[in-house]
């Protein structure tokens, strides 16, 4: 059903606050999830709640602290997340980023000890709104397999860089997997099968069975050259302290780099000139996509009607859960 | 014929300088050329200098600056290659980054107005040598099509990351387009066929046929998501000051961002962390390539040798320029 966006927002910080979280963090993860569904990333909106207090659950043991800054300079800041929810961690690296931003023009933020942070765009964003050329990253637990592997030996480790534009933001943002674990976990409850070279049974075949993916690994988005990206998303987890092999579900690794878009051009000229580049690439094929530029709409259309669509059933699950909570 | 690795730099240092070099600009872009050819990137060795004087003469009309410093702070700088050769203006860039990280934990160098700058891995391999992690980026000239697109609109804007382990560099390097222009000149010269999916003809076609492809375009590599790589390679090139739209080849745009491997972990624990996982990997699968790796033993075997392979006719060319310039 259609609901006010102020509603969306409160139920999921009563039902995240009765899942173990403070006031606070609940709003941080709820203003999150609210945003992803307005950005039409339903899946990473209020559905998402069940799991997220079910991993809280299994990873924590439900006690649930407040990330912690463990380290400053003027140019560098480190964000312990304490073994909870990446969301929160992130939401605290971007803030000391673009904090430390409105004084140096290059600032590096690292956050560990945390798992699942949700759409990477999100945190980017904000930076990307406040001036910055923003590149983010997100080393996971392992789910994809080397090329001609057998076994999951990566994340899904997501990339993500956002600019600023006089239109909004350019936000390139993906998974460096063909596919995601949501994906093909809703296959596999759908009983749709997986697109062509996305994922592997348990003996390294290449399958379209979400069930025998399920037992196997998704396979790299594009490849080699795919595979050599998600290692490198890896390589940068570990820089900013996150588990050196990914099998700690509870340390991703992030990383946060701001750049202001005038380090080197003047106040304003990157914006026009990247509006530039963008109005010559819509000229040049009617199907280009401008990453970042739907949701961004979706987003906009959302926020000025003041109501966002949730499915019936994930509206009445996060009831029972509040009302089961109470 | 294999000859000794400081006669091949000698020969191109002198074919160079009579392109019109100096003699410290010549060095500088035969030390570049020697070591891809040893690290058995052959096409971006030796080979590479008759197309690097033609393309000076074609847009540079033969005048050649050296690159300048247009500003600097503590932790950025700022180049302008002049018009010149991106070789030149990328070795000073990754310079000035290298010594200002020896203070700093994160550093960003901008090269713009400067064209063809080789292999990323080069310059990225020098600051992770000094213990940085580096990202690097060249925007170039138009060669790639949208993905449902009739006409080139990005360059082939390659994308690098090395990262310090205990075992020489990590580095990912690679071109967003799903090949390069060379390979498809060459197998135009020698009438192979192009691999499927690489390239359009200029109605938009699909194509095999490499002559096709020169009159259409090359395109992404891994679909949209490479394409919005590609993008986001392009819109760092605005950041640094090369061209908004991808039509000047003489103004590419390149980033180096530089962070310290000990930002965060005590000195030391990043490499052998990443050790970890690079061992863990290789035990994921047999065919796991870790990137970098290959070049870098045949540079080192190249190196220990003192010798280099240079093709009977490559060097026969390069002896017929030097001759020709005398």
């Amino acid at each position: 059903m259609k609901m006010p966006i102020s509603e969306a927002f409160d139920l999921a910080v009563e039902v995240l606050r009765g899942g173990g979280l403070s006031r606070q963090g609940a709003e941080v993860v709820a203003a999150h999830l609210v945003d992803a569904h307005c950005t039409g990333h339903t899946f990473a909106g209020l559905p998402r709640i069940p799991t997220l207090l079910e991993g809280i659950g299994e990873l924590t043991g439900g006690v649930l602290e407040d990330p912690e800054v463990i380290r400053e300079t003027a140019t560098t800041a480190w964000v312990d997340g304490k073994g909870s929810l990446g969301y929160i961690a992130c939401q605290k690296a971007i803030e000391l980023g673009i904090a430390k931003g409105r004084d140096q023009p290059v600032v590096i933020v690292g956050a560990c000890n945390a798992y699942y942070s949700g759409r990477l765009g999100y945190y980017a964003e904000q930076a990307a709104r406040a001036g910055h050329v923003v590149i983010h990253t997100n080393s996971s637990s392992a789910a994809v397999a080397a090329p001609g592997g057998t076994r999951p030996v990566l994340g899904t480790n997501p990339f993500c860089i956002s600019f600023p534009t006089n239109q909004g933001e350019l936000t390139v943002d993906f998974s460096t997997a063909a596919i995601t674990e949501g994906a093909v976990r809703l296959a596999a409850a759908t009983g749709e099968e997986l697109p062509p070279g996305a994922a592997i049974d348990g003996l390294g075949r290449e399958t379209s069975d979400p069930q025998a993916a399920l037992a196997g690994a998704i396979l790299p988005w594009g490849g080699h050259k795919g595979f050599a990206l998600s290692m490198a998303v890896a390589a940068l987890g570990v820089l900013a302290g996150g588990a050196a092999l990914p099998n700690e579900a509870a340390n991703h690794g992030y990383i946060f780099v701001l750049v202001r878009a005038d380090t080197f051009l003047a106040p304003g000229e990157f914006q026009d000139r990247l509006d530039l580049l963008i109005d010559y690439l819509r000229d040049g094929a009617a199907s280009v996509r401008i990453p970042g530029e739907q949701s961004s709409k979706r987003r906009d259309r959302a926020r000025s009607e003041g109501f966002v669509e949730v499915p019936d059933e994930v509206l009445g699950e996060l009831r029972a859960l509040r009302d089961a909570q109470v």
